[in-house]
């Protein structure tokens, strides 16, 4: 039903999902559905859950504005998950929530906010990141939703990615070198991107991560990129060589 | 002097540039470097006009605030100027600003707003691009600021670039298919890179592209890309494997 998934709004629920299903929603949902899109009953949506790929279902008529959805179909099943770790320094507020909404974008799996010498965000709302992230899968027809994990210093960071998963390190203070080069020769297998913060890496981190047995250090290009830019771009480099951007890969 | 670069403000100013010459502030910059920075005479201030390189400059007394500055030493040369068109879907508002300063971070070198079928701006402000193609350069040690034109009907756009310039038309209706397989044979020499609005290019749109002579098809993976989020994809391949992030090419 290709008509409905071009029209239909799309909503993360967190309940199973079969055909004749009851689903509630939230309030948030209820408002956004009932007063803001003014749909009622028998209205088409698209809803998933993060396991179950995604379905059609209906809207039931509630008291006052719709409150509960009747699960129709599945119209995709759930794609396999990619395994694609994305480390970054924690912006603030609105560029905080935009990195997390490009990282589900790029595909990443995990996201795994890390603090920095040079970080200037020492917490962060994960409450905040996750709404981000369902934003984004929502927005973007994604239907897997990114772990997302506490912020961690740095060495834990990556100390809990394990010996066998490559870690590309984006370093803006390396020469430039072809970035294709190095991701191709790179053998496939779980992979974790990690953007610095905007005043770069101190040179100790930059030590401790060249040090690390299982690392390739990216070049991004002659220029200096803002964290964001740096992510989106990094992401797109790793999905093209390394990850699902490859058919069949 | 790499300790000077790392902390004085940088601004673009559009006057020749020269050892003893004398440069005046704006009202906007003179305000940031008096007021909001407090900086006064003889502060270290870096200048660029986007064709003499970089510069030291130094802030010479004004009568309530600084007005001029006196400019010292080139610390960076001009570098050759890319050569990489940047078409794309104007959006609304911040997220238009957004895209131009990504496209200029990204290395674009001149951008091009398009109007489509499904393209919701219908005029763009051509000043407040210009304004963010500064910030951004000012931001990101960029030298070169990129030629910024008027919106075009996407025919005109496309006949205006001349055969010889290879367009990389970035087609979310495209299959998956290897995109650095498809850049890497296409020929270098001069690069267009259009993304499409939110809603995509109509079909009439797209087999009008395809049937151009010298068009490479991209596919940005198996994900629905924001129009902001597949700009900085399409924009690091490119680079990556055409353009200026490769060293000697």
């Amino acid at each position: 039903m290709p008509d409905i998934s071009a029209r239909a709004p799309r909503l993360f629920v967190d309940f199973p999902l079969a055909e004749g299903a009851t689903v509630p929603l939230d309030k948030a949902q209820a408002n956004y559905i009932g007063n803001v899109l003014r749909l009622g009953a028998g209205a088409d949506v698209l809803v998933f859950n993060g396991r179950e790929g995604e379905w059609h279902a209906k809207v039931i008529a509630g008291r006052r504005r719709p409150e509960e959805l009747s699960v129709v179909a599945r119209l995709r099943p759930q794609p396999a998950p990619g395994d694609l770790h994305y480390l970054f320094a924690p912006l603030k507020h609105a560029r905080l929530d935009y990195m997390v909404q490009k990282a589900v974008e790029m595909g990443a799996s995990a996201i795994r906010p890390v603090i920095t010498r040079h970080t200037q965000v020492s917490r962060v709302n994960i409450e905040r990141m996750r709404a981000n992230a369902i934003e984004a899968a929502e927005q973007c027809g994604i239907l897997t939703l990114p772990e997302i994990g506490e912020e961690q210093p740095l060495a834990a960071a990556v100390a809990a990615l394990g010996p066998d998963r490559l870690l590309v390190f984006c370093d803006e203070a390396a020469p430039v070198a072809d970035p294709l080069a190095a991701l191709s020769a790179a053998r496939r297998g779980p992979l974790a991107v990690l953007i610095g913060p905007e005043g770069g890496f101190s040179e100790e981190e930059r030590t401790f991560l060249k040090r690390r047995d299982n690392v390739l250090v990216l070049s991004l290009g002659p220029r200096i990129l803002r964290a964001d830019t740096a992510a989106v771009a990094a992401l797109a480099l790793v999905q093209a060589t390394l990850g699902d951007w490859v058919p069949g890969a």
